[in-house]
């Protein structure tokens, strides 16, 4: 089966899905996006990423593409035409097409892009492989509360990662402090049990599924804390794991190549792996 | 007459140059650009700009799209299609179309898109004209160096500065000291005669006119320095300007409503316009 994008009003075939090249996504980065996951045909936290991404948008002063409801029939009819039980959806809002120029053009119509792609289904044995993350310098804009599409940093810390033979890097701060990964949220749980990930500020982009682990660990009773954390602390701990709507929550067991805890997946990170599936499957 | 741009191997109608929606330009940012000033039929300082396009590739790893003879040429090409007698060349390579993953693609081909368009011709009276700039915090990544379409700063930050009725805005740094404008570098003269302007780093674009101007100013014994200047030294300047591509020695002549010298074009900024546009007729 073919894939089908939604680009600007028009479900195209993925090949002739494409976008003027004066459009301000590709001369200028101006624009953000959300990426939020399916789940047995249910999208995860919809209402969060719509409110993430009217905040992005508010941020940086475009308009919102369409309304809410709109918006939400799009996204259903992209999935339904991709035909995605287990997936995720892509959008993308830039300033839209303009002659190129810095300020904001006064007669530009926002634009809107959604792909979608199917994705292995939730498996909990393959939820609790722990994968390897590795320190490298944030080197990124003081802004990154904002889910804009200026990812270069991210692309160039991803591809490091990866070279090194690990799935994510954690971007350190100059105060030694850990912000967050390149397409994650950083979380660690101390030897004193504490869960700790990073406070919301123009540090680290406000993960969605940062906030819905936050709420379950609340229920749950576990003891937590959102504050910065240093390496060294990271790497003293009992357990850590990143977040996103893609990674869920993904135990890392070891960090620029010394184990974390015992080097296996830990007891808070396994309980929020279960509570968090709970939480995809809408219970 | 209707424009022409080149989009990956193709002369298309301007309204027909598209790229895919998975273009990483569109959505990562992955990609990097330059701007370079027609005068007379003449592409200004065009071996420092292709120069400059290939170190911004290299700093992230993309291949060149085409080695320099035909790159030489394809611009040309582009030039003659649209007429341009006076005007710029905007030229933009990504890292090529690729499914939506932040690792590098390992198959992508990088893009190559050209646009041009005509200028007013470069008249001495207009380029005399003093404007305005308005200093702002310095919000941007670490690597300014790289000519990166990721602008959504500089894009903030210009349309501040048209919002508060002022030509540029001035980015400063934590420490005071001012970095660039935000599609411009920055420059002073000093009370003692002194020219100045930021020395090179992470923290600037190395702009291609602010080489010229570096030339130029040793050639004729203008007594510079390449070091940070704080916001007081600017504005108890006895002149200021901003220099690049399209703007070239550009007086600034009030700082944040504040009068720089005299309020009038000062006497260095006047002999560098004059040097500059000897410079640009190539004698």
């Amino acid at each position: 089966m073919s894939r089908i994008a939604y680009v600007n009003g028009r479900y195209l075939p993925h090949a002739r899905a494409s976008v003027h090249v004066e459009d301000r996504g590709y001369q200028f980065g101006d624009g953000v996006y959300e990426v939020v996951l399916i789940h047995r045909g249910r999208l995860v936290d919809e209402d969060g990423h719509l409110d993430r991404l009217d905040r992005s948008l508010q941020e940086i002063r475009i308009a919102p593409p369409m309304a809410r409801a709109p918006m939400r029939a799009v996204m259903r009819e992209v999935i339904r035409r991709n035909r995605i039980e287990d997936g995720m959806i892509y959008m993308q809002v830039t300033r839209g097409v303009a002659r190129r120029d810095h300020p904001f053009p006064k007669a530009a119509k926002p634009a809107l892009v959604m792909t979608a792609r199917a994705l292995t289904p939730f498996d909990p044995a393959t939820a609790r492989t722990g994968v390897e993350a590795i320190t490298i310098p944030d080197i990124r804009w003081k802004r990154c509360d904002i889910k804009t599409i200026g990812l270069l940093p991210n692309v160039l810390g991803k591809q490091q990662a990866r070279e090194a033979g690990a799935y994510e890097a954690w971007l350190v701060a100059e105060d030694g402090t850990v912000t967050e990964g390149t397409s994650s949220n950083a979380w660690i749980v101390t030897r004193e049990g504490e869960l700790v990930t990073r406070n919301l500020s123009g540090a680290i982009l406000g993960g969605i599924t940062r906030r819905a682990i936050l709420d379950l660990a609340r229920a749950a009773g576990v003891r937590f804390a959102e504050r910065a954390f240093t390496v060294a602390e990271a790497k003293a701990a009992r357990e850590a794991f990143v977040s996103s709507a893609t990674s869920l929550v993904k135990p890392v067991v070891r960090l620029d190549g010394q184990s974390i805890g015992n080097g296996h997946v830990g007891e808070i990170t396994d309980r929020l792996i279960a509570l968090y599936a709970a939480h995809m499957a809408g219970r």
